[in-house]
């Protein structure tokens, strides 16, 4: 049987971790093209991984001999990609944040649905073989009833400046991190459980001051049906390298996993070396030293786990709908962190981004 | 000199804390009576701790020759005690919470100020020694301006029966253990930080169902003036010993220390051992072991400094007036658990103890 | 280009590891047939791996219609089967130890060599990413120049008889572990190191008193040309499930890295669950939950390299030659044992097994 | 009752740990005169610790108006300035090493009896209070029967230049920090144990080339009656800060315990601080910030300990002769490191310090 053809829209970090994952650990897909704004950075993109084709129009990237399109570029082309896409007949599967409004999300769901192709939405910590251990573990009932669970997601900031503006990122520490946490949550509880409520807590001006005014920490506490709660801690200010972590009590024990600092070598070193991990700034002195950070974080589970999908025709575990119910949660986040009141759930506010909720 | 003499009230749990932290630790102090409701449990920790004398009034134990009254007893005894000791012309520390309501704490406080006797809140996490290190670094500028703190405290429940029933303790995990997370903000912002708004969220029913009505956890998010925040989480339905811990997030790094299992010894046990930590369950298999939990906890680092603070004559760096707007605060986060919104500070309610206002 | 064919010799514990390692990991390759001694374990291993054909007869396996075999069985078996498959044209991946004799080891190496045939010894620590990850800083040179190596790898027994009983062993905790760090060592130096000495303490009687003569516990110092010294602490005796760290101090740093506890999660479950980590014993109360030990032990990466070095005709990164190497330590470390003298190399005993020499 | 009177002798860095220790913890105490060689230094530690005398001559400082002298000076003067203090009707405690030679031990001790002084052999890991706890647990029959035993000592050299001067020294890593682990060792296993025989490889030329030709690191094994062994490893070559910390494993289970990372908070700091720990290098990035030091590693109880002893007329629970067994086994040590053979006790050589049984 073939590969199946892969689309790469977008050559910057993420799709870096993409490009590698398919490479080492996927192999019935390959990457017939690399699509970037910028022509050298296609190029250099497509040699690096060994790609044949690359593009600067995605149209053009979406109308190659593809079977699925993997979107990896800013927050607000996520829809008109996503849907060009399905009108051109591909499968998607789409990194976080689903898009920027939901009506935005209606339209992506209801292209790729009408026309019969998937629609994966991206959420790694739903692979995350440390966290799925995790969930397995609680459908064991090791721990009784979920009660509470913590999931940070924190570093320094990202990469590119497109993150920082919130016209094309639509929000920030919180669209950018906090959706993993609020996906997860979901993952974990199961069977699409019904969030209740959503209280927030933002924070600006604390170390990109004058870059940016999206939030640079969100805090919020969900409310679920039942009765457990889920607290989302993310930040773009916290020094020392990335920070991935969960705490899930249930009334009969409780877990607590770290992908990052609890997977790592803990290493001294005088010169310091070339790279510790993900954000961890000099790497003089003491460093927690990651190895197999794609794997550790799901990616390659997520994108096998996808093309399996695709070949097999079945649905992904993660769809263009729990994108949309943690679009939701975001937004209720940004009312909540305006008013300083919990958001009761459904909650439909006509914005053009997340984030005019709160600085309105 | 002569050492100074201590009533102590109370031979429980804490009480027994109390006990061996001055008599290992504080050299000028000497505990010259020991007061229990029940004959056998005062004769039984006299005895145990080399105490002369015992009482079961409470009365009596204050006008004995003593210098400093040493509350150890059940919170809805708190006020009455204090001002008793007042106006008997003893200085007096309490153990937290400092009362039922903000009427109380004003009558405690000004009890002993009009007599001119110390009133000191014992808050231990301004001492345990991992903490105030925390403390230091921030002061010393290690990691630039504080803007999140996070502070846990979690175990399966007291070993009382009184905190399980309101109206003898006011309120669940938050009055028993919400109250040191709040205190310690404070502290660690220095200079009598003003708080300006409270969240909460509170869940019972987990593991003590059909024993409290209480709050089994709490989660409250302090927002202090200039934009700094404290998250405290609380719990009694944590299984597998205490947890104390903090997190200290600045524009210039951080800070993570752990009391318990971050400075316990790692064991593997077939057949199991008698003790490895409060609360900590079974014994076989894997345990953290504490050791010199008191020590670690602060408690006889808080004792000498208020012995020293009545022999010096000078002002013990936790006061009544903490010991108030920690009550303030926790008042303003059951009155958030039940709306669901933000409160705003100052917060005056009035009840007779702070969970009616979640519960009404 | 078709998939490289595995006849895969025996159906125990590690050979399932490489089963689950081919399938999950490696595409290039298929396994084609199972052997086992046993006829229901045979079909019932096939079976839960999708194997098409199994045998009894590990003759009739090798002469199957595969390219290369596979050798997860006995060590006493492990001459005669490598030999066997390298004249029937097979190339060879053999689990260690190597061998039972360096007279055998040299017949191997011989046999494979003669008809072009690959001979790897599958040491997977030399694969084991975290591992790796410290190997590459190493050769960065983030701590400087190794001096000191220690590696540990304990539990508390292998699942099967065989390893007891040293006619079919060749020796105890030595043989089935100290040689994952006696080979370690020498990959972590490059180059082929000269070692020259050898000094080892052993122990027996401890918890498999009348099941086993073999060592329970062994410690090797091994100290190799330029002064580097590598301490390897080995044992059946060690409750509480699986431990495999190393250290690695050099004169500018110093690395730690723990493949077990150092990857999970942490778990305290009141009812206990199904499985923690190897040889965990008991779920209740706390564990250190694994994940995805297969990976974090290196068995996808090692079997990945063989297959790869198959198809593309090149030499694998450990070889029959180390596997030699490692026997030879092996034998020094037993005659130390028995002399309490450090044993200098080269050292070729006239032995019909190691631990021989320790019990002469 | 009144105090005891100490004469501190010494006033570099252990000197300062004895004088907080007793100052904080040990109220029965008082540091009545301090000796230093040079007069500013003297004049300084007293003015720092607010002791009331100093002195530049030891025989002055014992015949002041003392009960107890507390010996913190280089190795070489030990033995004459313990049988000083005995002959001057004074009680000695004694850092380690005890002294260099086996017969300036019998003097000490013979010396010390004769007079009927108390003298004290300050191995402070027989005080620490996690290992105690550790100790405990195995009284208590937690973890079985010990068999192996390891205990770290690591850092990167001593502060002051005499460690590093085999004449003033005896040696390196052994005589500075391996006489902790040996006599940790016999502690553990109770009643004055008797060593069989002592395995040790030593290491030099690694960071301290050409200041030194003491032993940088150094590797015992020592053995006991009955079979358990204790390895004990130490360097003065291990970057980024203190490492002290013991593995037990016994036949039901075992415990691990760290003094310094393990009770530390975790800090990153951009700037960097003060202090984190002792010899930890930059304090930039990461680092294990430690608190209460001293009474981590057990100075205050060992000193109280000994106050209480010299109270009550009971014997120290470390003696001179637990200094003379140790130093016996440093013997057997650098002679075992220089013949490649195990040693085996009783070993009476004549030397006139450790290190020439290594170096001859």
């Amino acid at each position: 049987m073939n590969r199946t053809r892969v689309a790469l829209i977008g050559a910057g970090f993420i799709a870096d971790i993409h490009a590698e994952s398919y490479h080492r650990f996927v192999p019935d897909a390959e990457i017939v093209c690399v699509c970037a704004r910028r022509e050298e950075h296609a190029q250099a993109f497509a040699r690096k991984h060994g790609i044949q084709r690359w593009f600067t129009d995605i149209d053009q990237a979406i109308a190659s001999e593809c079977d699925v399109v993997d979107i990896c570029i800013p927050n607000y082309l996520h829809a008109r990609t996503t849907i060009a896409a399905a009108i051109a007949g591909k499968h998607v599967i789409i990194e976080k944040p689903l898009c920027l409004t939901l009506e935005e999300a209606d339209e992506m769901i209801a292209a790729c649905e009408s026309r019969n192709r998937k629609l994966m939405y991206a959420e790694e910590l739903c692979f995350a073989p440390k966290y799925e251990r995790v969930r397995q573990l609680v459908g064991e009932g090791a721990i009784g009833s979920i009660y509470h669970m913590r999931q940070c997601e924190k570093h320094s900031g990202p990469h590119s400046d497109w993150f920082y503006d919130l016209n094309l990122s639509g929000g920030g520490a919180l669209m950018d991190m906090g959706c993993h946490g609020l996906a997860w949550f979901r993952w974990m509880l199961g069977g699409k459980p019904r969030a209740v409520s959503v209280y927030a807590h933002m924070q600006t001006g604390l170390i990109h001051k004058g870059r940016t005014r999206c939030d640079e920490t969100s805090l919020c506490v969900v409310e679920f049906e039942g009765g457990a709660i889920g607290v989302a801690e993310n930040s773009w200010a916290k020094l020392g390298g990335m920070e991935d972590r969960v705490e899930v009590y249930g009334t009969g024990g409780v877990i607590y996993a770290d992908l990052f600092q609890g997977n790592s070598a803990l290493t001294y070193s005088e010169k310091g070396y070339g790279y510790a991990m993900e954000k961890a700034g000099s790497t003089q002195g003491w460093t927690f030293t990651m190895f197999e950070e794609a794997f550790n974080q799901g990616y390659p589970h997520e994108l096998k786990h996808f093309i399996a999908c695709v070949r097999d025709d079945t649905q992904p575990i993660v769809t263009g709908e729990d994108g949309r119910a943690v679009l939701e949660l975001m937004n209720a986040a940004y009312q909540s962190a305006r008013t300083g009141q919990k958001v009761t759930l459904p909650f439909h506010p006509k914005v053009s981004k997340p984030i005019d909720l709160w600085l309105s």
